[in-house]
């Protein structure tokens, strides 16, 4: 597979190894090591059941001292009680130690199988020999964009180049997720790095409003983890004071786009699906109706299966962003899909079904936009329809 | 195919007919009358966008003078605008004619595709017919009950005679539902007729009650339909002065447990299911929350696959209850599944898998439980796995 070539912010270094954690031997220990202290950002899953790291991560915040991050594949330390708690802090601690700081400016992350211990003496054993290998070099945060994966069939990096306030200022994210994917308030495994001189706060409020628009616009089948981790590293080497004014907002639009391009990555490489489908919901009286609609809609196994059947069969739809729980009147609501008009205010639109399912059969690309008539707000939304592979991949995933 | 046995309610006349809605060519039309009128009850879909038929019954509540309820199947008649409500307003008028009633005194009901007329010119020559035929005997419910389906592979009906009051009261329920199950409020297409003599008011409070568990404790993937729609149609035939104090609350059992009965044939109907799950959540603070904690669990792709995969991965189970919505920590959570402890105050627990699995593999009836500390209130949920099947029947319906 070639590479296409990233530009590393400065001052990281990431490294890969294969720590035994998969089943498949695969890599699957990764670590991004800053050489400063980081302002860092985060938001995570608001499952009730949540990963150890994600607890472990949760306390770290606010901090400007981050230093590294430590993330396996294979197993996602959930549900695992007291035990992976205690497995948590040792990975952070094991990876302090060896760094210099303290266990505290260690971020850690899990994906994988629910409800197993992590193989403790394999991951501290792989963690020891990631820690003596990182590189600056592109080659190392690609294997650990591969490291990060589980049933991902391709990794997801982005990266770009941006003069802002006078300097060139890096942000390089990586992402993993397939499955499992039904985010609120923060989503699967994720992590931006920055060169950017950024005060914390800013930082936070910065990726929280960018994770609102990406990560939180994007289901698989709707199930929300227990591990949605997205993290943000800024550790200041590309120079100068930290941002403010202008250039902060030239920054926050830059993290903005990112999160986007890359959330926009997971339902494109969603577990066995055919289709992409971007959901625009508009006129609404606030994004948040907005978004109850468009997550109805992509949840929807009738709304997925018909995309995968290429059946223009629009009643789907619209059911289900009546089910949304944003109280409107069928007459406020207008649909189309693939840019044809199906239903308006209220009422069905005769339209070229063959055309429309042929469109769907040759195309990956699906567009649905619901339009109601109450306000300026909007959001779009990504998700991926539901195959027979999506079933036999999830009926067969631990034993 | 033998029928078994069903007492029907003295009173009550039934007949179903071909008019030419089904693109199959078979049974489509069904009316069930009443010989004198009747106390109703109803609960229908919370959908937003609901089908013309729904918006029809709803209006006609609370009543005590219904007569008939006329079915269609083929056909929503949801999504249709002013031309729909017209439709459903002409339907009941021209049933009316016939029996020399009110149009409001006539109930109808329609399942199939969303978005398209109803071929009223077709719908009333089969409706003309059918109220010609109309026949106290078994056989013309069974043919009611088998003419109301879509894509259920059997009809579903259930038949009770009981001795309440010192007279024998006789209940039957019929309903139809295979997918697009996921009801918040009321469901599908279930009609039940009885001969005791109810009033009005207590007839609705006992089927809203009934409904609350049974079916609102269903789903098949949890897509909410256009259509949902529950109907009690009580004639006091049976004889007598209307129902009150133990005898109103055996006859509120008797309606309870019909409704469960019929309610839990859907799932096990559900469109290629290979397993029926029992959810039982336990240990709440009160009802709605441990109806939310099932509904996240049966809704869930992720669970729905691993039963079907007979996978005892129960991480995706607490990770769905984790979502629910309902607060709670992980050490307030135990879960068990087919009798064996997988998960007990938020740990892990050794279990022997393969046994787990082999027990899944032999047997279509699946039983999740869930308790959590929280008090004393549970629910009992109904659902079905997720299959490939599933998958090929809805991306091909209509096209």
């Amino acid at each position: 597979m070639t590479q296409p070539t990233i530009v590393i912010p400065r001052g990281f270094r990431a490294s890969a190894v294969k720590a035994g954690i998969k089943p498949s031997g695969g890599m699957d220990l990764a670590v991004l090591v800053s050489d400063r202290p980081c302002a860092a950002a985060g938001t995570f899953t608001t499952n009730r059941v949540c990963a150890a790291p994600v607890r472990w991560d949760r306390a770290l915040l606010p901090t400007a001292s981050a230093r590294a991050i430590v993330v396996n594949a294979g197993n996602a330390n959930a549900a695992t009680g007291a035990e992976g708690e205690a497995n948590a802090r040792r990975t952070a601690e094991a990876a302090a130690s060896r760094l210099g700081c303290r266990g505290n400016d260690v971020f850690v992350a899990s994906t994988g199988i629910i409800g197993h211990q992590l193989p403790m003496e394999r991951l501290l054993d792989g963690l020891a020999r990631a820690l003596t290998e990182t590189s600056e070099d592109e080659s190392a945060f690609h294997d650990a964009s591969r490291a990060i994966m589980t049933t991902d069939t391709r990794p997801k990096v982005v990266a770009r180049e941006q003069v802002i306030g006078g300097r060139a200022v890096r942000l390089l994210g990586l992402a993993k997720g397939a499955a499992m994917i039904g985010p609120k308030m923060a989503t699967m495994l994720a992590f931006f790095l920055t060169d950017a001189p950024v005060a914390a706060d800013d930082l936070q409020s910065m990726l929280s409003e960018a994770v609102e628009q990406s990560f939180n616009c994007i289901s698989v089948e709707g199930h929300m983890s227990t591990n949605d981790t997205v993290l943000l590293l800024a550790n200041g080497a590309a120079g100068g004071e930290p941002l403010a004014g202008t250039a902060l907002q030239e920054f926050s639009a830059l993290v903005q786009s990112s999160c986007a391009a890359l959330a926009r990555m997971i339902p494109e490489d969603g577990e066995g699906s055919t289709h992409t489908i971007t959901i625009d919901v508009e006129g609404c009286h606030d994004r948040e109706q907005a978004r109850a609609i468009a997550r109805a809609v992509a949840d929807s196994a009738l709304v997925k299966t018909a995309i995968h059947g290429a059946d223009p069969n629009w009643g789907r739809i619209v059911s289900a962003a009546g089910y949304a729980g944003v109280p409107f009147e069928e007459a406020e609501l207008s649909l189309w899909l693939n840019g044809v008009a199906l239903y308006q205010a209220g009422a069905p639109v005769p339209f070229d079904a063959q055309a429309v399912s042929a469109h769907l059969k040759a195309e990956r690309e699906t567009h649905i936009r619901l339009v109601l008539t109450h306000g300026d707000a909007s959001i779009r939304f990504w998700t991926c329809d539901l195959t027979a592979e999506y079933v036999h991949l999830n009926a067969d995933y631990t034993t």
